[in-house]
């Protein structure tokens, strides 16, 4: 059987993406000593000997990511580029390339930045959003297509498609900062980090190759070419990141990895899919904004509490005086209280005037129902989960998705 | 009088920039305590009183030109956005602003990282390498003209013009990375690095200028568009950096430079012109490479030396065995000491065994003939050697060329 040429390229960029994982699984360990004199490490807060761990160790994985790209992107582009007529080549494909590296680089320069200079959250929503802005301007000129095909129960009222016009061009821009600063909020525990973002990763592959008989195969194609060298220099990282981590991932990877995500979600049309693989990213991300918007008090670091004595990890509080709480912060509370979505812990402190509730985090809902857990079983529940959660993902693509669109 | 389209664009690019400018100047003084705890600072060596300056500012720069150009980039393509037919969208021009800001951006991580990192010399130059790649492709897909006019003297040897091929992209790849590290190494004491970019740009935006109404118009517009926001970025930079410095400039600041007047050059087609305005940096650099190769020992500064007694600097040097250099080394010695080119001290040490000589950088070879100065008097002369250079890098570019070439 002959290869077809997209197969070959596909091929090299397997290939590619290999070296890159052997380079990044070499680069780590060997750069260490570079990070710790650099200032960049932490302490494991929830182990019993607190090692300082180098830090912000996806910037060895975005700086290998951008090498393999820089090096794989004339592949596709061969057959062109050997023309002697320049007026073929396909500037259109080309610049989606060039367009997409340029935000995923972007984030990975913020993303650092962050890391070494621990910038303010405006910072970190005003740079994705201008980093996305070349993205957009590429999708418009390519495809500007702002039309969806409304779910059949809403037909009636909205007609068979509906123009979002702009408002699309925000959809895809929020995706862009959403994804970006969803990873990164879920994280606080050995591996969970690396360890969703592999697993979405690999969802979105199998995902690419399902659809790569359909009729938007390019776009599948275009998504695997950059989805299989971050899963390598992913991989790699996860080895270190693993419970006990080696290293820690920082703001750096999170970044790299939401932008590269965005970029393939955007430019490939299945940002709905793609929210999909991110459900309990979402969940987290929902579960979070009343601390994330201080309606209740937010500390720096919200992961989970250590037990030295058990080396097992529970649940981590936050403290206020409910009177002080804004009325929808009261209403949440209630309500999450309900639903047993809250721990919360009256009449604390000295003169009984605090109420603690845990940290508005998936993984603390998680310790809430079955913990105290050891990190490493946290870490694989967690991980179960995101897997499960793409199950669920690909049968709502493939089955529920008929219900409401034919 | 009106405007044209690409008249109103200019307009347009140069206020931003001056709000650019606006943000630069604000921005730096504000953010000098979060590098100051981010352990990025140095001690100016050259002072009386050896503060901790905060290093790197040169990021504030890039990330503040990024922003600049990202919101820029829509306003030469607006009418064609607004056309309903996609298929008269200019992606040939497009492709090149986001190539190049995907070269810069590269360069700008690599520079912060290096400021961070203390990164090794075969990164400095596999990075600049890599990260010039997209841009070699976009010249070929666009342009791809290899061939050179020869000059008249050698048109018996070589034919009207040449098609240097392969040759052709060697030779940019490589402007690429000596932009980056030419300005980097021409540096040490307080102003140069940001005002020989600065005189550099503002020769560059002449030079476009007065070519605005030839044939190569649109080149050199691409060109205005880039430097008018460097300028605005690199004047703000070089009110903080002026002797005495309240900031440093950093690694980040010298690549980012040297990518943007290499991305222009290459894209602009004028990369001769350009290295004609960078006739300083030549120098250093030819004059540097003994040091740069190892053959003659480099200490890790080559600074000059500063006397707190005169509150003057005077050249720096280094201290070697004779007898254990390589007879290059030697040969360059003598023929060096031969032309006054170098200041040579022997018989130092306790057992007379060594031998001293200045560092071999451009500002070392001034303070031989001038020296000592003060460091202020030093980098204006520079800097009027650096402006004089470029008159007469004008004068060749015009005159002189002339008697090569039709």
């Amino acid at each position: 059987m002959e290869l077809s040429d997209t197969q070959f390229h596909i091929l090299i960029n397997f290939v590619m993406s290999f070296v890159g994982f052997y380079l990044c699984f070499n680069i780590i360990p060997k750069f260490k000593d570079v990070f710790m004199r650099a200032d960049l490490f932490g302490a494991d807060l929830s182990k019993r000997v607190q090692n300082k761990i180098p830090e912000a160790q996806g910037v060895i994985c975005g700086a290998v990511f951008l090498i393999i790209m820089f090096l794989f992107i004339p592949v596709p582009f061969y057959k062109h580029l050997s023309d002697t007529v320049s007026d073929t080549f396909p500037y259109n494909e080309y610049i989606e390339y060039i367009a997409a590296l340029l935000s995923i680089c972007c984030m990975i320069f913020l993303g650092f930045a962050d890391d070494v200079l621990d910038l303010k959250w405006r910072h970190k929503l005003l740079l994705p959003t201008m980093a996305s802005l070349p993205l957009l301007m590429v999708y418009f000129a390519n495809f500007n297509s702002t039309t969806i095909i409304v779910p059949k129960p809403f037909r009636s009222l909205f007609g068979f498609d509906l123009d979002l016009g702009i408002l699309y061009y925000i959809y895809m821009g929020m995706l862009a900062v959403f994804c970006t600063n969803a990873i990164n909020i879920y994280s606080g525990i050995n591996g969970l980090e690396s360890g969703q973002s592999l697993i979405i990763a690999i969802s979105v592959v199998v995902f690419n190759f399902l659809e790569l008989t359909g009729d938007q195969s390019e776009a599948h194609v275009f998504s695997i070419y950059f989805m299989l060298p971050y899963i390598a220099v992913c991989s790699a990282l996860l080895y270190y990141n693993w419970y006990p981590s080696q290293v820690f991932v920082g703001d750096t990877f999170c970044y790299f990895s939401g932008m590269t995500f965005a970029v393939v979600a955007i430019l490939g049309h299945f940002s709905k899919t793609m929210l999909l693989f991110f459900i309990p990213q979402v969940i987290n991300f929902v579960y979070s904004t009343p601390q994330l918007f201080h309606l209740i008090p937010c500390p720096r670091h919200r992961l989970p509490r250590y037990d030295p004595g058990t080396d097992k990890i529970g649940m981590s509080f936050t403290k206020f005086k409910y009177k002080d709480l804004h009325i929808l912060a009261k209403f949440f509370i209630q309500v999450c209280r309900k639903l047993s979505l809250l721990e919360v812990k009256e009449n604390v402190g000295e003169d009984k005037e605090y109420m603690e509730c845990n940290n508005l985090t998936f993984i603390n809902l998680l310790l809430k129902f079955l913990g105290p857990l050891h990190e490493k079983t946290t870490v694989t529940i967690l991980l179960a989960i995101q897997g499960y959660c793409s199950l669920v993902a690909f049968l709502i693509r493939y089955q529920v998705a008929r219900l409401f669109y034919n």
